[in-house]
């Protein structure tokens, strides 16, 4: 049940993110989200993470994402995704690893922790 | 009093840090841990992130770790921590962000999920 509601999330994320759509992509996290991008600071809220997504957007030049489940534990209204995400960027393809912890809030699963790293050097 | 435990298993881990007991630094993970250390592959259970610090510690010099907690959240038997993690390397100093989530295992506080990435370009 939750699982495939987290995944229908991550379909949201993916669709978001392809068609470059800031505003939904900041609504599918928590109001009171961190995320914590590689190489900058934690960004806090859904403004922070809009903004931060537009950043990161134009810098490497994002046209697609996949996001891959590797590993989903549940704990009642939270969750905790272990994946890996491949980017279609300007530049080709990279891929990073990532934890997820969702929250269920007001019956929908949204991001409350994102953070990512590089998969290889 | 799971956040005072949990504080507790951080000093655990600075202190076998800083005296290179990999064997130690393991045994505060849980067996069936994830780590996702930047620029590498996932490491699953307590061998193979023991076989992870140890290359980790010796590739940047690693002599001191302090952690410091920037966001706790508690959900029975599982606990979600922002923080970040200040490096004394034989280069100098490194800071880094982490997501840590937590389990409680035989009554004890074992990370579970820890994954990080560099603060600042």
């Amino acid at each position: 049940m939750s699982r495939n509601e987290i995944a229908a999330v991550n379909r949201q994320f993916e669709e978001a993110a392809r068609k470059g759509d800031l505003d939904r992509l900041a609504s599918l996290y928590t109001v009171d989200a961190m995320a914590l991008p590689p190489d900058a600071p934690v960004a806090r809220g859904r403004e922070d993470i809009k903004r931060m997504w537009g950043s990161i957007a134009q810098q490497i030049g994002l046209k697609d994402v996949r996001l891959d489940t590797l590993d989903l534990e549940e704990a009642g209204d939270t969750a905790c995704e272990v994946g890996e995400a491949t980017l279609t960027l300007s530049s080709g393809t990279a891929v990073v690893k990532f934890v997820v912890v969702w929250k269920k809030v007001d019956g929908q699963w949204r991001l409350h922790r994102d953070i990512w790293n590089t998969k290889a050097a």
